[in-house]
């Protein structure tokens, strides 16, 4: 297979962003992803667009209006969607445009404007991810979605509502440190542990964010990539699904799918775990951070919890996650996150992560996780 | 560039199919799919997953309960959106995963469900893929933004009404030989003609069918391919976009990116035009058939008119073009119809096309549009 390099990034802030629509703020994010290493429009071959929903952008097929307003027309484009893991599923499908020899530079650009609705029609727009036959129509919301799997990982594994808070505050504490962050602010575990409830046992503090924002990367081969300083390799991409309904998974303490698609993108990298030196995981609630531990093999299944506690994925631990903040304080636009994790690692393996550096970071890691699993994708970049 | 076959095919009966909902329709495609090549669900090693509207299948991310009703769990799966091109984007997408040797097999289900909702609900659906700023909240609709593609052809080269009838009546004939078409049954030009107006020039017989349907195929590379009978090759595939305002196009006769795409395919392709035998054209509307005439070289700019009242369109004449009734009487579920377009390829290079069969084909060509030209995609394929 052709190697894919990632040689440039740009990162819209993420927040309540009134201030744009969401072709401005994938422009935000386009502009200095080009400027950066000296392009223009006219040198990228092709564009994938990854935008959750038609609903939030109130615009159907929206990846046409954003690849005009950011300038890119008249070369290909289409759009690529796999709920909250569309940003990772876009740069999946673009490494294969340009690992083929389809097209040698391609953009992918991640945006979402959540916030052009209240946060209860984001809830419920979202919530019509789940079954439209068997799971929205009576009710259950994501947040409902973690709670089970919560729910039975305290039951089997004695996991606690602390050890979830302390997931908000390690996240919170590292999106203080970003200035792109949604939330740039500490928050203390008794705050995160007392919050209002929203899908018991999960509070407040235990949810991500409904946040707009944008994200974009440059992917290109082996002989463009030479041409630019500090290329990012893209040395394991896999992915998995798993079945629809939650009532018909084989366990609600993790996601077999998150285990099978990173043992997999281990072997194509030609890595293991313990080579990994940071990760950005799928933290849309508190619980999915803990059972990513796991999943992963940060940990051994049933120890998340503990694996927390012990500080283990702060920088200094055996491995930092989410330094950028995480889905739960940077914030999480559903199409830009899979996106922004990418650039997150290329600051990383970069060494310009400044605060939140990594010292010495040469192996990354990115976990995705669409809906409540139905879409893993699992990537590794090295330096 | 590795090779890229089709080696199966499935499709649905396209029609009002209040009998199933779409992920039961992508099952009656899936199966045909892989029986007729004796594979089952475990040869395939990654689905993508063609639907264009959230709104129409009344379900988010509606890739994953496809994916899972037809029995494609763990293996990874994304959805593909580029509006009325979404089926031909996401076969571009999926010879991306195969020709870069991400995966062997993959599966690509083109799906939607229009008639959950009215007719006039679903035309405002889709008008909601103009752009949101500028052209949906004035009221414009899809018929709207191809009746100026019609006035503007008729001011410049004379184009008739009846030619655009005559589209139809061409259409409407090969439907009738079609068993799977929505419509299949003649119709006069006089009727076509007279028919009741939707957006003046356009009448109701210039304009295709809201349908619901699916269609499938499997896509491998050469060296697995050698195992099947008959592959068919994907050759030549090429995209390109216009700008998302009709009212910034450089000429409202023709889509500049459907000749840009077209050029590149028949060189990727190493063909001239003069080389294909059988294309599938989008007819969205009739003006759209004649415009994809000028625009893909089948005859001179501003000759489409004559070019269908001459009959070189019909098997015969020096291009037979939508002999399985297009969008026009074949139907138009929107996600579908790309995926549609090379099952038929593969049947008529196959020589199995039956009453509509083109003699001897031995080279196609697909052209699907999305929306007024933001997404085209041009495939050729080779026996």
């Amino acid at each position: 297979m052709n190697k894919v390099a990632i040689i440039s990034t740009g990162h819209s802030r993420f927040g309540k962003r009134q201030d744009k629509t969401i072709r401005e703020l994938a422009f935000e994010a386009v502009k200095p992803c080009l400027e950066g290493v000296g392009l223009t429009q006219k040198d990228i071959d092709a564009t994938v667009v990854g935008v959750a929903g038609d609903m939030f952008a109130q615009q159907g097929s929206p990846a046409a209006c954003i690849v005009d307003h950011v300038g890119l027309n008249p070369q290909p484009a289409y759009r690529v969607e796999a709920a909250c893991a569309t940003g990772s599923a876009s740069i999946r499908s673009a490494y294969g445009l340009v690992s083929s020899g389809m097209h040698d530079m391609v953009m992918v650009i991640g945006a979402e404007k959540m916030n052009n609705v209240t946060s209860a029609k984001a809830t419920e727009l979202m919530a019509m991810a789940g079954d439209s036959k068997w799971e929205y129509p009576f009710g259950v919301s994501f947040p409902g979605f973690y709670a089970l799997f919560a729910t039975r990982h305290m039951h089997e594994f004695g996991t606690t509502k602390e050890q979830l808070g302390m997931v908000a505050v390690k996240n919170h504490h590292y999106g203080s440190l970003n200035p792109l962050a949604h939330i740039q602010k500490e928050v203390p575990l008794e705050e995160a542990v007392k919050a209002v409830p929203i899908a018991s046992p999960l509070g407040l503090y235990d949810c991500s964010l409904i946040s707009d924002g944008a994200a974009a990367v440059i992917m290109t081969n082996e002989e463009r990539a030479k041409q630019f300083e500090d290329p990012v390799w893209i040395t394991g991409i896999a992915a998995a699904s798993e079945p629809m309904l939650i009532s018909r998974r084989q366990t609600l303490t993790g996601l077999p799918s998150a285990t099978l698609a990173s043992q997999n993108a281990y072997k194509m990298a030609g890595i293991e775990m313990k080579d990994v030196d940071v990760a950005c995981v799928h933290d849309c609630f508190t619980i999915a951070e803990i059972m990513a531990y796991e999943d992963l093999g940060f940990c051994k299944k049933g120890e998340g919890g503990k694996f927390i506690e012990e500080q283990q994925s702060y920088i200094g631990g055996k491995m930092p996650v989410n330094v950028d903040g995480g889905l739960k304080a940077k914030g999480h636009p559903l199409g830009a996150t899979g996106v922004s994790m990418a650039c997150e690692m290329v600051k990383q393996l970069r060494g310009e992560a400044g605060k939140r550096q990594v010292p010495g970071a040469e192996i990354g890691l990115t976990h995705n996780v669409g809906q409540s699993g139905q879409y893993v994708n699992v990537h590794i970049y090295r330096r």
